[in-house]
């Protein structure tokens, strides 16, 4: 039998990127565009990543023997195919995404969450194999999440269960969230939310900090965590801080669903240590005695953006 | 064939209803004891519902066919059939009341959490029948949960999804939960919980109100409902407020499993209107765009306490 491949997509808020993989979920190749490559226009997006597609296809020398298409992507739903009211996406919802991409590459297509997907991956391959009761949460331009239990993924009654970033985690905030509302998990513990509290911080403390020196549209996640390991103080509180929301949220996660684990995923996630022993303290001190010391903090096993390209291409092989 | 029986049990933090149930969920009998009638002594509690069981037996002229027993109880373990850490029963926990009553009546006997039992009843024979996605929140001594999905109730790793009642809804409340911690939904949205509303209103308000003529001690839920009908502005902005804080819970309980209806359960949900109304309006103005609209709040179709009672019958069935 000739070998066959699954093209796995991993559309985040910033980077789209395509892969094409084997069913032991090897990597054949891959290449990355950027989401916003096409501004606001969808049509030229799709056509972008078509040709991507096809790049991917043949230089992993898989022509011909491609199954189908499996993406990930923000408020993608299963059920219909559909991208629904995305706030981290350049172009207007709702994006019939499915058809799109067959009718641009013949290809047969599925669609889910890009956060399901990641907890898909991660469940076959990564640090989630053999737990059958946890809840990852991707930390990266949104914060999203997927929810297992007892080995099934949750979708809910419409496709869009696991939405934990747009929990209330500070009612009495001021920091607006895309999602037109206030206080979300998301504006504290995505990319961009660590970002805020850096600036929340610098303007509430007196402390010297490199940050200090950088615009604040300039000023990435990624900064505040290398200078966080150089011990800059506006940047080691930001982390610890974004460890401690994280812990908060999570205390209450665990009386939803009795979780083994708590696995982190994406951008923020990679700031490790920095990120989870607040959190793991945050989340013993304000959790139920029923889960004290159950819950393990895990950090994805799988290399950056492998689990959620691994969890949608899965999807392909079930077209 | 012989008409049989299983025995459902309904242990709430006040009362324990004791019933003999037949296949078709008609209830034959029942009989309802103090849940504190022994004190602390847990031996003397089971030889007093022994006793009650072995009567509800007589009544309903079910010797000699009763299948076994099921009992819905906070914080019961159907894994373990232990009462793990109650903080609503009167009792130092564990409690192995599987092993306790299995030996006490010499019947087979299985345990679960009230909540997930009310929410069983309610799937089977209540307002949840036909719906998969749903979440049952019981307004008790206590505030519980049963979490449906796909229409499988969600257990988690230990057996102890579903509590939702100590989940935190104000951070910076003053408001002791009997867990230990602060603010958790159970100090604002049980019986106990309305009335700390009401007396917060008497110290902040200068309204007038018949509930002042009332010792603390002596206030429920039921009282404050009843001068809420007739008119009294500290009874009616106490059950507004109730709503309002449910509703901004179930906003974030969406977010985790896009439920089609919550339902609401328990003494005080007999409010009705009262609280749903309010409830309803929170919901909607604090809700992601994802769920605006989609979401029914029902309150249970089966008489009170029927619901638990049903589904812990239907436990025995499978023994």
């Amino acid at each position: 039998m000739e070998k066959q491949y699954a093209i796995g997509i991993d559309m985040g808020g910033t980077n789209t990127v395509v892969a094409a993989v084997d069913r032991r979920g090897m990597i054949a190749g891959r290449k990355s565009i950027k989401t916003g490559c096409a501004g606001s226009d969808i049509n030229q997006f799709i056509e972008i990543l078509s040709k991507t597609i096809q790049e991917v296809i043949t230089d992993a020398s898989a022509s011909g023997e491609v199954v189908g298409i499996g993406i990930g992507a923000p408020c993608a739903n299963f059920t219909t195919g559909v991208i629904e009211a995305a706030t981290d996406l350049p172009w207007p919802s709702p994006i019939p995404l499915k058809e799109m991409i067959e009718k641009a590459t013949g290809l047969k297509t599925a669609v889910t969450n890009d956060a399901n997907a990641a907890a898909a991956g991660e469940m076959s391959y990564g640090a989630a194999k053999g737990i059958d009761n946890f809840i990852m949460i991707t930390l990266g331009t949104g914060v999203g999440s997927g929810i297992v239990c007892n080995g099934v993924l949750l979708t809910g009654k419409q496709g869009f269960a696991g939405e934990l970033g747009h929990c209330s985690v500070r009612r009495d905030s001021k920091r607006e969230c895309r999602c037109g509302r206030i206080g979300c998990v998301q504006t504290y513990c995505s990319a961009s939310g660590v970002t805020r509290t850096a600036l929340e911080l610098m303007a509430d403390k007196l402390w010297p900090s490199e940050l200090r020196n950088i615009a604040p549209a300039d000023l990435t996640s990624k900064m505040i965590y290398d200078a966080a390991l150089k011990g800059d103080r506006i940047a080691v509180e930001t982390m610890r801080f974004t460890g401690e929301i994280l812990g908060e949220c999570v205390a209450d996660f665990a009386s939803f669903t009795d979780p083994e684990a708590i696995i982190l995923f994406g951008g923020v996630a990679n700031a490790g240590e920095l990120i989870t022993i607040p959190m793991k303290d945050a989340m013993e001190k304000n959790i139920l005695h029923l889960y004290a010391d159950k819950i393990k903090i895990l950090t994805s096993t799988l290399p950056q953006e492998e689990a959620a390209i691994l969890g949608a291409a899965a999807l392909a092989w079930s077209l």
